[in-house]
């Protein structure tokens, strides 16, 4: 850990407040909105009309949102010893560009209303449509406006996370990191998008979309990546894997079981909203791997009906919880989560990393954070 | 021009028969499927299920296409007097990918059905929809899949050019231009979307759409970007500025005309599919300012018609032709390809780039290329 070119400051603390979750969001969103701030007029300068994608990126990428991405990626770097460091932080937050680009075009993918308790990017263009009296479909509008704003974040995080400040080592050493991370979250949503369509009920399948969507792109990845800037060894890039993969194992369960048991006001989606899309997660799957015949006919009569009611969510839940699916899903979550925090003893990760990490475990699978 | 890192090799040839288009093309496929081959063994490694999104954009991206950006990417860089390199190629190539997201996006916020005379990206994955009975609409199935396939194109155009193979210092040198050209042609595609919407009239306007969305990322900026990558001085980026943006207009010209009169067999699109979209183009609002209370009255009626019959389309000619609007666009694509030929006449142009652009300038904007 003594290789890295970015060595503590001398006198720098063991543990310090500046790099509580709390404190480190503030300073991604000092980033983001920076570099949103140059964006904005960029487009300014290609015609005034650009103003509503400005304005609608800034809200979506600045309002909310939990920063895992660049979470991790921060404490990728400080778990090789680096110190803490302003152009790592840049590098981190360009992530949420990333993360807004794949929440914009799945939300149209999805026909989402809403995210984050307000219309969804699509929805919010087809309004602006309509409040215009403009010509043509509002949803074609919204839609393209989507796709486009999705492909503005797409190639804008790229141009954040290059432009941050490191060096050119720095960089190259990240880069296979950052290409494969887009690459396996496309495929992953792929994959996702294709066992809605083929009404999968295999775990291993749904396991595998997990894996790829949530498990790399959210927790493995960003750590590696951080940890490449700061020039790593292969065996600490092991570490962050076993506890990555494992932790956004168990961070996207989680997730999967406030789809259909969460409270609304805090999940910001409405109830019930997985099950009406039919999102074939592990939870689902495993529903159907215990279910009895009664149970499955009720299960796949209701799974995916967009016009599913409360009774028929009510009717859901009563079968993941009566199959035992909802105790099975509990007792996954605890075991990944403590076969990440296992990975994380090891003496290649730095101890102040590792304290952080393992916070952020018990954060993100028991979903205070 | 003697600064540039790469200087011509000694020996090297001052006009050789290795960069014509005829040559340059099959040197860009070369490295095009090179890359593909890699992404796809990435995209098996997640699952066997990807391969038809291999196959897709594979076909894509090597089938036709007639290379412009590489094109002026490689002349670009020429300009400066740098030699012929494969690496250069290989950063000019990954301008393809760029222009594989841009196609495969617009074709469905357009809602095409063909490209290049075959099913549009998002029509070929509703039909294997149909053709595998899976569950839900087929129509969103094709409409997400060609979203993320566009998302991995712009990932996958930006990972090729970081790693063409050329320093670091050359890739610095470039990025700003890469960064954008990418930002200017969302943007402008914007733009294009929201004419359409406003049904816009104004000439000025559909200039200004032309200028982000083809003159600037078509032309100058592939142009700047091959002379970054070589280092050229302020001067030169002009001159290909001077050269790039009135030529980008008069093809897009040349591209409005070919929409409307072309013949389907060698544009790929069906006649008059550019009138039924409600293309806003310099030559429809040329059109309109050019009209009579009748002519505009039938004009109005017919444009942007879905329903537009053989019928239509000829009277939306005639208005056209009638109102000089047609004599009035082939004027300015003379004009414009004239001033472009004159800002080639700068002695900081390379003479073989010099000789090489001017036969793309005719090239272009007579459409036989």
């Amino acid at each position: 850990m003594s290789d890295s070119p970015f060595p503590p400051l001398p006198g720098h603390p063991e543990s310090d407040v500046h790099s509580t979750p709390a404190m480190l969001r503030p300073r991604f969103g000092t980033a983001l909105s920076g570099f949103l701030t140059t964006q904005a007029e960029r487009l300014a300068e290609v015609g005034g009309e650009l103003e509503p994608v400005a304005s609608a990126l800034r809200d979506f990428v600045l309002d909310g949102g939990k920063r895992l991405r660049p979470l991790f990626c921060y404490w990728g770097w400080r778990a090789t010893g680096a110190a803490d460091e302003t152009r790592l932080v840049t590098a981190a937050a360009a992530l949420e560009l990333l993360q807004a680009c794949a929440l914009i075009h799945d939300d149209l993918m999805d026909g989402s209303n809403t995210r984050r308790g307000v219309p969804s990017f699509h929805r919010r263009f087809e309004r602006l449509h309509r409040q215009e009296g403009w010509a043509g479909a509002a949803e074609t509008f919204g839609a393209a406006a989507a796709i486009l704003a999705g492909d503005l974040c797409l190639s804008w995080s790229d141009e954040m996370f290059t432009g941050c400040g490191l060096d050119a080592a720095a960089l190259r050493r990240a880069r296979p990191v950052f290409d494969m991370m887009r690459t396996e979250v496309l495929a992953g949503q792929y994959l996702d998008v294709l066992e809605q369509a083929t009404a999968g009920e295999s775990v291993e399948r749904a396991r595998r979309v997990i894996r790829y969507k949530t498990a790399k792109y959210t927790v493995e990845r960003p750590l590696q990546l951080g940890a490449a800037l700061a020039a790593p060894d292969d065996g600490l890039l092991a570490d962050l894997s076993g506890y990555g993969l494992p932790l956004g194992e168990a961070f996207q369960l989680r997730d999967d079981l406030l789809g259909v048991f969460g409270d609304p006001g805090e999940t910001g989606k409405p109830s019930g909203d997985d099950l009406r899309e039919g999102k074939r997660t592990v939870l689902a799957a495993l529903t159907m791997s215990k279910a009895d015949e009664e149970q499955a006919r009720v299960f796949r009569a209701h799974l995916g009906d967009p016009e599913l009611d409360q009774g028929g969510v009510e009717r859901l839940r009563e079968v993941m919880l009566e199959t035992g699916a909802v105790g099975e899903v509990e007792r996954l979550i605890r075991l990944r989560t403590e076969e990440a925090l296992e990975a994380l003893e090891s003496e290649r990760v730095d101890p102040v990393a590792r304290r952080a990490l393992a916070e952020l475990a018990v954060a993100v699978t028991d979903r205070r954070l």
